[in-house]
């Protein structure tokens, strides 16, 4: 069995940002010079989440505002009254008590995920025609890292 | 290290359904003769997902009701006050401006996920007495792919 | 290709309980004297779940407030509104007719999933500073299984 191992460190600009990872998981894959096998996508931080799915801007938008209301931030102000709702009552985490304003991304990594896990088939990711992998940031503004882990013959 | 990959190509009659394939997962393992490894499960489409949960008809009833209150569809009347403020503002889901109308299978692929991955112990998936394993189809009437990738001993 | 399978049981006294079981995994690991590999941790049912996320007491209450807001229990009164028109319409889960009463244990399980799988490098569990793992209880007072199946070389 040959095993290879990636890190990737990620700085985004802003608290929150979608960045589409496919093509490096593809060269991890190349590198390990595994043609069947399977290859791990995972954040190593707790306000952060890795996924698969479309690459269109419109949805990418839909996600994130679908993502407050579920997992509210209460560093601004709830989107409506259930986003109102599903903060803690009262009012902000208990998280928070020891500084840190990041409880709804951590509720998100909950949500959506740290990891995926995929196929490799022939040397490819084995994805449909839409899949595309996605490192998810919640909480950025500094240096965070992701692992991929690729396994197989 | 072995490896075996199948596809299952699902086109559902309904627009959702839940398809139990347990005995094709195992129906995979045993074909790829592995003993002890490991069985990734994965819809090769965005708007559907795998999981593993209980086979029981009300409990089905149950979970595709509150994932159309949690995620919901722009293309039925929202069930409640609380489907209608998680939909986005104002209306309907920017991914529909390209002439889509699927924006909550979106959502719903990423709050239960396109996969699964389970263990194989002794030539058996290794579940427990009550897991079965699903595909679930949010956006069916069309061919939809899936793959089982087994790897071990 | 090495494996190692490890079962574990947990009978919680309370009905919901965390559970910290990073060093039962990084066990797994050192008695498959893999260097590397991955390890997959799995609820063995389907009221259960295994996550990986901080351990920080106060996370932990928000945690559970806001599944409980999400996938609402019927056996206590709804948290508020939302988790009120969370609830199947009308009233109680239609899996509850067989004499049950989890099926908001059953929809966590779904929403946080009852499998992590993690990466493992030179012999160690390859996580992040603050990643640990966690088994979640949703429905305990009775003994309950967990499946670490370790893979690699």
């Amino acid at each position: 069995m040959k095993s290879h191992t990636v890190y990737r460190t990620f700085q985004t600009e802003g608290r929150r940002e979608l960045i589409r990872i496919t093509a490096d998981v593809q060269s991890a894959v190349d590198d390990a010079s595994v043609t069947e096998g399977m290859v791990l996508v995972a954040a190593m931080h707790i306000t952060a989440a890795v996924w698969i799915n479309d690459d269109e801007p419109g949805l990418h938008e839909d996600v994130m505002e679908w993502l407050d209301k579920l997992a509210p931030p209460s560093w601004k102000e709830p989107a409506n009254d259930v986003a109102r709702e599903l903060l803690p009552d009262p009012g902000d985490y208990r998280h928070h008590r020891g500084g840190e304003d990041n409880g709804d991304a951590h509720l998100k990594n909950l949500l959506v995920h740290q990891q995926a896990i995929l196929p490799v088939t022939e040397g490819r990711l084995d994805l449909g025609p839409w899949q595309q992998v996605f490192y998810a940031e919640f909480d950025g503004r500094r240096p965070k890292r992701l692992v991929i882990k690729v396994i197989g013959e």
